[in-house]
């Protein structure tokens, strides 16, 4: 993996740059669609490529879980078993282990857990971890850490992060394919002491690239932007940042004017499935009976196919009689809303009006 | 909508044809995919046309207890509501109203029935289907008819058929949109002098296209080839026939050795849900564990979008993970083997093999 930053604003650590993998080079600040289970939910590959997705985020541990990481090794890896031409981000499958797996019991050699599909028994060690991501072949893997909850005491998160700072060093130890690079978490809670020495341990390390873990799980959004505020910083200006399941509008803008390149977030799909889908004018519920006559599109500033070719009353039929078109339309659109919104601030980065466009998106939109 | 058979069969009944309504020009005979809920399901209209159907059928009964009659008029008809530049046919609503409905109550003046969807009370005429088909707007309407049970006493199937032919005569007064071609429906169950009977009355009474209605209800398939041996020779020659609710590849093959040029069947939506696929050698449960590590496409002979980038063993992983994806794969298949099916046999006919065609298919299938 190469990485380049292109541009910087004048006012705010926003940033653009460029993100070389063996799988094609992807535009920074980027969003990264969620494909969970090896597909991002109800998308092909192909449509994929249409709404100019070129990285998406799989999930270890679900793919260990099923359909198995052997089997996608015997497949060629991710890439040819879901067909995706374009990169793939795999994380360490430690949040999911954490927020997922039942009875959990956590050591130092690794996690014990139960499957959320059948209940079996499983453990994973960072080793493990590394093992799994090699077998699904991601462009970009992550270290194997502890998502520390919200809220957490000061004990925990300390005993926590410094077992998360061994496990990445384990992880580096046990990294061995070239064509993969891997990414440190920095964790420790709201703590801005552990958050500072988990970066700085991390950094030591030599990492290609560094995520900022443990946020978006309950805290205010103030909290977050707080922490991204005193990390930051201290992480090198020459690799990407990533923020990991962060994708709201808001959130993506604010986590951009503070310097982060990565994102990835279930909430553009999963709104999708509940009926409610992004416009430039906030959020639509469009499975509402206020929509049942309405013949326009779901937003009339957006050109996506969907947008183009269906109006809100058909896709509010759709979603009402229960047919997987519905769910189809309004995802590819949310995608697409996301994706297009990130381009845009990359072009507004480059022109230097980044704080303009934000302002103006945000007043539309109809935050604060 | 005009009609014109094109070539003959020698050695048996089957012919091509053009069929040209409003929406463009369909190649006879023809396989319609069924969209109940105005979508196709899983499909939208822009892969429709990738798999080239150019007509499809949609549910009067379902239409107007849902979205509702008036709100498609609103949308400009069905073609725009759901954004299909092809044909349509749609059926009277009988069939639903005595399949699907409850508490129904059969008078001469028309049918009390309940909604499946909330329990409401409704009515239906023949007169009300025509109008409520007339609001919908496709381009072949069907007259409002009774599906006989299958097995019905004579004395039923004999009220009935009679109820049907007075219904069909009521159906032709009423309609009055130029740009909609009605269909007469022939009924009568397994009797043959009741089958001769209906065919007779509404070949006198003009209809532009004949339906062979009842069939493919729970009787033997032999049973179903003797009714459409005698009713189809008394349909007039220059209109098209078509056969409702027939979509199994050998009874499409029987139906068009008989002279019958359009079909209509949910069987490959249907079993595409269930995982089940149709292959050049027999129908294959991609669902089965069997396939978990089968990298191969779903039908090796098939150049479908999905065949053409997509294994059994994803496939599989997707419907048992329970992913809308998995859906959508095995439903364009399905769809568009039928298609691409029934387009073989059209140039079969065209090239007088169509006998040997048969020949080789049901061997290679595993037919007998
Ligand atoms: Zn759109
Ligand atoms: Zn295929």
């Amino acid at each position: 993996m190469r990485f380049e930053v292109l541009n910087r604003a004048e006012k705010c650590s926003a940033r653009t740059g460029l993100l070389e993998t063996y799988h094609g080079i992807v535009k920074t600040p980027v969003f990264m669609p969620v494909g969970t289970q090896a597909t991002v939910k109800t998308m092909t590959s192909e449509e994929l490529e249409q709404i100019g997705a070129k990285i998406i985020l799989s999930n270890t541990y679900h793919l260990y879980l099923r359909p198995g990481h052997k089997l996608i090794e015997e497949a060629g890896g991710l890439h040819k078993f879901m067909n995706w031409k374009g990169s793939i981000l795999t994380d360490s499958g430690g949040y999911q282990v954490f927020s997922l797996g039942e009875l959990r019991e956590i050591k130092e050699e690794g996690v014990t857990f139960r499957s959320h599909i059948d209940g079996s028994l499983h453990f994973i060690s960072p080793e493990m971890s590394i093992e799994i991501q090699n077998s699904i072949g991601a462009d970009i893997i992550m270290a194997f850490d502890e998502c520390i909850p919200y809220p957490a005491t000061y004990e925990y998160a300390k005993n926590s992060v410094e077992r998360t700072t061994r496990w990445a060093e384990r992880c580096k130890k046990h990294h061995k394919r070239n064509d993969q690079a891997l990414f440190g978490i920095v964790q420790g809670g709201l703590y801005r002491d552990l958050r500072e020495k988990s970066a700085k341990d991390l950094v030591a390390m030599d990492f290609e690239g560094y995520a900022v873990g443990g946020l978006s799980v309950g805290e205010p959004k103030e909290c977050m932007y707080e922490v991204l505020d005193y990390v930051v910083p201290l992480l090198p200006e020459e690799k990407p940042r990533y923020l990991m399941g962060v994708g709201s509008p808001d959130s993506i803008f604010e986590g951009i004017q503070r310097g982060i390149d990565m994102f990835d977030c279930v909430l553009p799909t999963r709104i999708a499935r509940h009926g409610t889908v992004f416009t430039a004018r906030g959020k639509l519920v469009v499975r509402n009976a206020t929509y049942a006559r309405d013949f326009s599109p779901l937003d009339p500033e957006c050109d996506c196919y969907v947008c183009k070719n269906y109006t809100r009353a058909y896709i509010r039929h759709l979603l009402n009689a229960g047919e997987i078109l519905g769910l189809r339309l309004t995802t590819y659109h949310n995608l697409y809303f996301l994706l297009r919104l990130v381009e845009k601030i990359r072009e507004a980065i480059e022109g230097d009006y980044f704080l303009d466009l934000k302002e103006e998106f945000f007043s539309k939109y109809g935050y604060r």
